[in-house]
């Protein structure tokens, strides 16, 4: 099932529009490419729509914002929207800023998503501010975070994919956890917006539902980071291990995925 | 011949400025320190006239335009013209929107460009905005390409560079076709862009015709990426490949030059 | 006394707020994130005063200045300065255009820096920019480069890194020179934007005197600049390089820095 998302991403290679951070940009083009992928980066609230219109698919990603930036993501995502297209947010920092929350504000008013990926503190921020939000146990243990998760996925009806130890997918009914991944993953900037830009090419490969195609993509990121581990050299720290996770994105194979992909259905 | 156009950019060490795209400007700037230039990025319109006058040559890439990154390719262009530098355009996804349509048109109506490098895409567009352009067949084959772009050699008066399988340079009456490259530098973000930004230093370093520096930088690009794959392991891929190119610039010599460069007299 | 503060930023994992250039920021996410470190990116003027109110320090560096993203750094400047957290003043190309100059004169004007770094020219036009600046020898030699790097320093009260063939160090009363460092750094892109990102680091650690901070910063950044290089095959060439020195700095303990270090005090 999850190899047939991959097989559909390398057979249709859709071409992903990111509205990106300047930070992990380059990663995510070669993470697409990688992939099969084609992608086009393009941020000017000029050309947002038009840049979209082009595409298969849109990822937007709240690193980095400045005002035209946003604009360009409200522009984008309602042309997005207007086609079909599949669009995911990633709300990069959402809880940092005021400017952050009202941008993230106005796109769940403004764009359907197809799919959100945060970690259990932006999704419970983004949680909260949408007025359906009707809160969860304050604490941030991983039991309340999934609750949360599926609560927003019911709200937006969306995918809503949390990262973390565990990460976590669900669509509001069903959900799934996956154990895919290594700690040291945390220590190269941007393998979050990497998933982000991949769940945008799964997404838009089309041919699965949203909740399986979030799924793989997830597994797939984290079973690269395994397997970019796995090739450490002794001298090699976190610059090698951010090559060796494109790279082993760009040998996945769907037999690959499948024997290496570690999730349990959760509810 | 095209071994004195890399020695020559070694031996002048030319400040290249570039007015460029986020996504792949930390790459550009290494491939150009890798070839022995040095390198600005300033993309400011309040400073672009004045850091490109104290560079050699200026190398302006379309990709991540903004209104204030746009303005600043004219500024920093009409100054270059003032003093006599070589000014590169890359019009990265030139067709893809109306606002990249209408800078480049501008541009062509304000600024000398020594040198356009794109694809056939690109480039085709690039001449259909052009007043005096007066069409090739339609079809997109490689040979229409190469008529359209020594069309748009003659009429702007610059050295023209389509790339793709085999890259093709010409100044509006001499061309050459190259061959050097590898089909995997597409799963490398920015080669084209890194491409482009080497036209500059080769043309900065003056010494030779515009033609034989535009062919030397193709030529040189190719086989980085020949000697990059040529290095690759069995569990590298992409990200592995990108380092190797720039590596592979690192190591170039007149004489790695002269003995791996394929090309042919086209016209 | 180097390895505590090396110790203090990996026990301690400070959270720096970096606005910065968008050519080099993501190695200098991937050097700090090699530290210990934590870090947000973040340019724009309306969050910037509240992003650094999370951080434990700042690094201001100018490199792809613009209009908004130098409002930012005043802002979160001035927000740093309110918070007692340490901030980091990298002058990228001062002396190339007027909007840098009188950018950098502003900066000096409205935030308090606990460090500033440059090079011998960016430190000198900095030092040149102030009031209260009476000249040194206008050769450009070492000496009188470590003298107005002195001078600065005294009037400015921060601690100012020159870096060069030997480095710098000093609070204007105590000064260090440094050794470590490799030639072939300079054909890195960055490598000087890194070392004042790690630089924000080890003062946003606290627990030790600045001055002795920026020298672990730097005795570091020169140590992984000669262990990378250590690394190197035959066939590597800058790319590599610039992995293998974040890899290097992901490998850094105490002992390496203590044994490796090579400086000697100068006044």
């Amino acid at each position: 099932m999850l190899g047939e998302v991959i097989a559909s991403v390398r057979n249709r290679r859709p071409l992903v529009h990111c509205i990106t951070n300047y930070v992990t940009a380059n990663d995510c083009a070669n993470l697409l490419l990688a992939s099969g992928s084609s992608v086009i980066m393009a941020d000017a609230p000029e050309e947002a729509a038009e840049i979209t219109a082009m595409c298969d698919g849109l990822v937007i990603n709240m690193g980095t914002p400045n005002r035209a930036r946003l604009d360009a993501m409200i522009k984008a995502g309602m042309a997005a929207n207007a086609l079909g297209h599949p669009v995911v947010l990633d709300p990069v920092g959402v809880g940092c800023s005021a400017m952050r929350m009202d941008a993230a504000r106005k796109m769940l008013a403004c764009v359907r998503f197809a799919a959100v990926r945060g970690n259990a503190s932006e999704i419970r921020t983004l949680a909260e501010g949408t007025a359906a939000y009707r809160g969860v146990d304050a604490d941030t243990d991983a039991v309340s975070s999934e609750r949360t998760a599926m609560q927003l996925a019911g709200m937006i009806g969306a995918v809503v994919v949390v990262t973390g130890e565990t990460d976590f997918v669900t669509d509001g009914r069903k959900a799934f956890r996956c154990t895919n991944g290594h700690p040291m993953m945390r220590t190269v900037t941007g393998t979050g917006c990497q998933l982000s830009a991949l769940l945008g090419a799964c997404l838009a490969s089309g041919g699965d539902i949203p909740l399986n195609a979030a799924l793989a993509a997830v597994c797939t990121m984290g079973l690269c980071g395994e397997l970019a581990h796995a090739r450490l050299l002794p001298e090699d720290g976190n610059a090698s291990l951010r090559n060796y996770i494109i790279d082993a994105m760009y040998h996945m194979t769907p037999d690959i995925l499948e024997e290496g992909a570690r999730y349990e259905v959760y509810a």
